[in-house]
C-alpha cells in the first residue's frame, strides 16, 4: 500500500465533494480507529460521530450531515460505505501482479482461442476448443477443460479447475481451488449398488459473479446448472447439479444446495445454510446462518431454523425434551380438557 | 453430444425391447419436457403418463405398462431410470478426452510402475514406488505420493492429491481437488499446547468408489481409514481418520464424519450431516439433511435431527422457548399434579 | 514402517524408565488390540488394564501404576498418551520424502529469498519477494504469492495456495489444497447489485500452527486475519476475514467462522460448528459438534445447540411442535392462571 493518491484524484474517482487540501497525499485506507495522517477512512454510520473530533485520519469520507463534526480533509458523498468499496479498488496492488502475457510453461492447445491481453500463469493448462475473452487472467496451475469459454476480464486465481464445456461470463472472479463442472451426484440404484448417471449438462455462469476458494459447482445431469449475473458465492460452498441461482443472490461459506433447486434473485444465505433438492425459493429471501431450508419458500422475507447456543449442561436437559415435544402437547391438551370440564 | 446412435444400438446396449424404427438416429438424451426429434427421453414414473401423448421425443424409454400411451419409437425395459443411467455412459463425450498416453511434462519417478494404456496428464507428479493399474487416468496437475497404488481403470480428475501409501481400488472416479491421505486430526494435550500425533496409518479405498470434488479423506492414526466397495461420496465431504464406510454407502455434500466411526453397508447420508466420532452405525441407516448423529444407531431406518425452517420473527420466539423446555415440562408436571389433587 | 528402533533408543527419546531388554527391536507402533511381537503399544487409561496380561506387544508404554500388570518389556512414563504422540514422530517415514533440494521444474522468482536446506517440489511456483525460512518444505504444485513469508521448518503439502503478502510462522504444517489469503467475502450493496470491497489486509499465522486439507483462511478487509501460535485447524474449515483465533485453539472439520469474530486462547470447536460474525468468544470455551454460536460467549465452559438424532417419523412429529413452542408456553400460562384461580 505504498502508491499514494492525491485527495483530488480520490474525489474524482468517487465523484465526491472535496473539502480540504486537494494535493494532500493518501497512502492507505484504514479503519476509523487505526487511521493516521497518511490514511483515509470512512464513516458508515452516524453512531461513529462521537469519534470524529479525535480522529487522526488524514481524510474522511462522510455524509454531508456529519461534515461539521470533522475539521480535517473530507470527501462528502451520499453513501460512504459504497464509496469505501469503490476506493478499495484503487488501493489493491495485487491487480498489478498479472500483466498481459503467457508464461512459457503454460500448455495451451493449438485449438484454443485467446483474446487480447490475456495473462496465463505458470503451469496453467488450456485444452482444445477453449475460448478466453480479452483481458482474461488465468492463475498458475489452473486447468481449463475442452471447449470451456471464459468471458472478458474474468480472473481465475491459482489452481482453479474449470471442467469441459463450461461457460463463465465476463468480469467474474474465481478464487483458488474452486472446481466448476465436476460431475453432479447422480446414481440409479440397481439392487443395492449404484449405477452412475453420467452428467451430460454443463454449468453456465453469468457476468460479475464471484466464486470463493475451494467452492464446487457441479455440472447438470441433462440440462445445465445456472448461476445468474452478479451472484456472489463465498468459500467452500457446494452447488448441486441443475441448481439455478437468480441474479445478485449471495451465499456465505459452507452453504450447500442440493440438486435442481431454483433460487430467485437478490436472496442472501448466511454461512452453513443447507437447502434441500427440488425446491423453489422466491426472490428476496434471506436465510440466517446454519438454517435448513427443507421446503419451498414462496414469500420474500427472513427465515431461520436451528436452536440457540446454550451451556452444554443446560442444553442436554432441553434437548432430551425436544424428543418429548409431541407428548408435551398431548399433556397440555389433556390438562386443558380437564380444566374445561371443571 | 453430436455422436448419434441408432435406436438398434441403444436397444442392444440396454437389452431393451425396441418398438419402432431401428435405424432412427438419436443425438442426445433429454428430459421429457425438453425432448425433441433427435432426443431420447425416459419415463421413470407413471405420474408422467399424461405428458406422453404430447411428447415430441424421437424415442422414449418406458415400462411395458406405459407402452400404449406413446405412439412414437420406444425402448421397453423393466426399470427406465436404470436404463437412463446406463445410457448416459454412451453419450458422455468426455470419456474420449483421455486417450492412453503420457504427457511429456508429467514427472514420473523411475521406480513407479505403470500398467498398460494409462493416461497421465500435463504436470502430473508420480512419486517413487507408485503403482498404476491398466487404463488408469491421471488428470493434469494431480500428485501421487510415494508407494500409492491405483487400481485398473480408476480415473483421477485434474488436481487430485493422493498422499503416500494410499490404496485406491479399480474403476473409481476421483474428482478435481480431492485430497486422500492427509494427516488425521490427532493431537495429545501437553499443558495447554498440542503435540502432534503423526498419522502412520493409510487410506484403503475399495472398487467402484466415487469421490467428489474437494472432498478430503484422512489417513489413519495407526490403522487405516477404510472406504468400502461401491461407496459414493459427494463434494466437500470430510472423512476423519480411522473411519470405516461399508459397501455402497452414499454420502452427500458437506457431510462430515469424525474419527473412528464405523458405518455399515447401504447407508445414505444427505447433505451437511455431521457424525460424531467413535460411533457404530448399522447397515441400511438413512439420515436426512443436516442431522447431527451423536449416538450410535443400532437399528436400520431413517433418522433426523434439526428444526424446521420458519420466518425468523416466528423462529426467534420459539427458539427462546427451546431453552425453557425442561422447565416447561416441570410446569406441566406441576399442573398435572394439581389437576389430580382436584 | 520398517526402520526398527531399540527399546533403549525409544526410552531415551521419551525420557522413560525402561524395564526389559534395551536391545529389543521395535518395528512399529500398534494399537493394544493389534500389537504383535515387533510392536510397541501404549495404555492410555486404567480401563485397559484387563487386556494387559494377554497382550502380545513386544513392549508397552504405561504408567507406573500399571507396570505390574504386564510382564513384557515396558517403558514407564507419567503420560502414556503424550509419550505415544512423541513416539509417532520417530516412526513417520514420510518425513524423509522431502530432503533439501529444489526441483528443476520449480519456478522461483529471482527476487525470492530462500533459507538454507529448503525443499521445493516439482512445479511449485514462488513469486517475487517471497521469503522462505531455513528448512522450509514446499510440496509439488504449491503456489506462493508475492511478498509472502514462510517461517523456518514450515511444511506445505502438495497443491497449497498462499496468496500474496501472507505471513506464516515457523514449524507449521499446511496440508494439500489449503488456500490462505483469498479475498474475504465483502461487498457493499448498490441498489440490488454488489460492489466488491477489495480485500487489502493479510493473514498472519503464528508458529506451530497446523492447517487441514482444503481449508480456507481469508485475508482481511483493511486489517489482518490472525491465527495464534499453536492453533490446530482441521480440513474444510472456513475462517472469514478479520477473524482472530487465540493461542492453541483447535477447530475440527467443516467448522466456519464469519468475519471479524475474535476467539480466545485454548478453545475447542468440534466439527461443523458455525460461528457468526462480529462476536467475542472468551478463553477456554468448548463447543460441541454442529452448534451455532450466534452470540458472544463471555464465560469459559462447554456450549451446545442443535437437536438430538431421532427416528425420522418421531422427529417429524416433534419438529412440527417446535414451531408451536411459544404458543405452548402461553397455554401452560393459561392453565397455571386457571389452576390458581380454582
Amino acid at each position: 500500500m505504498n502508491k499514494p493518491f492525491t485527495l483530488r484524484a480520490l474525489a474524482q474517482h468517487l465523484d465526491a465533494e472535496l473539502v480540504g487540501d486537494p494535493d494532500y497525499l493518501i497512502h492507505e485506507i484504514a479503519t476509523l480507529q487505526n487511521a493516521a495522517e497518511q490514511s483515509i477512512s470512512f464513516v458508515a454510520s452516524p453512531a461513529y460521530e462521537k469519534y470524529l473530533a479525535d480522529s487522526r485520519a488524514g481524510a474522511l469520507i462522510l455524509k454531508s450531515e456529519l461534515a461539521n463534526s470533522f475539521s480535517g480533509n473530507k470527501l462528502i458523498v451520499a453513501n460512504p460505505y459504497l464509496a469505501y468499496a469503490h476506493l478499495t479498488r484503487l488501493f489493491d496492488d495485487s491487480l498489478d501482479f498479472y500483466p498481459p502475457g503467457i508464461h512459457p510453461t503454460a500448455i495451451i492447445d493449438e485449438r484454443a482461442r485467446l483474446g487480447k491481453d490475456v495473462h496465463i500463469g505458470c503451469y496453467a493448462v488450456i485444452a482444445a476448443g477453449v475460448t478466453l475473452g480479452d483481458g482474461v487472467i488465468i492463475g498458475p496451475g489452473s486447468v481449463i477443460g475442452e471447449d470451456t469459454m471464459v468471458g472478458a476480464r474474468t480472473r481465475l486465481g491459482p489452481r482453479v479447475t474449470l471442467y469441459h464445456g463450461i461457460v463463465i461470463g465476463s468480469d467474474c472472479i474465481i478464487h483458488s481451488g474452486a472446481v466448476i463442472g465436476a460431475d453432479g451426484f447422480g446414481f440409479a440404484p440397481d439392487q443395492k449398488a449404484w449405477v452412475k448417471i453420467h452428467q451430460l449438462g454443463s454449468v453456465i455462469v453469468g457476468d460479475r459473479v464471484e466464486i470463493g476458494a475451494n467452492t464446487t459447482i457441479d455440472r447438470g445431469a441433462l440440462e445445465n446448472t445456472l448461476i445468474g449475473d452478479g451472484v456472489k458465492i463465498d468459500n467452500l460452498v457446494h452447488i448441486g447439479h441443475n441448481v439455478s441461482l437468480g441474479k445478485n443472490t449471495a451465499m456465505a461459506a459452507l452453504t450447500g444446495i442440493a440438486g435442481s433447486t431454483i433460487v430467485g434473485d437478490n436472496c442472501t444465505f448466511a454461512g452453513q445454510v443447507g437447502i434441500s433438492g427440488h425446491l423453489t425459493i422466491t426472490d428476496d429471501v434471506h436465510v440466517t446462518g446454519k438454517s435448513l431450508v427443507n421446503s419451498s419458500l414462496t414469500e420474500a422475507g427472513s427465515y431461520s431454523s436451528c436452536t440457540p447456543i446454550a451451556p452444554t449442561r443446560e442444553w442436554r436437559k432441553n434437548a432430551v425434551r425436544f424428543r418429548q415435544l409431541d407428548s408435551m402437547v398431548a399433556r397440555i391438551k389433556q390438562l386443558e380438557k380437564a380444566a374445561k370440564e371443571n
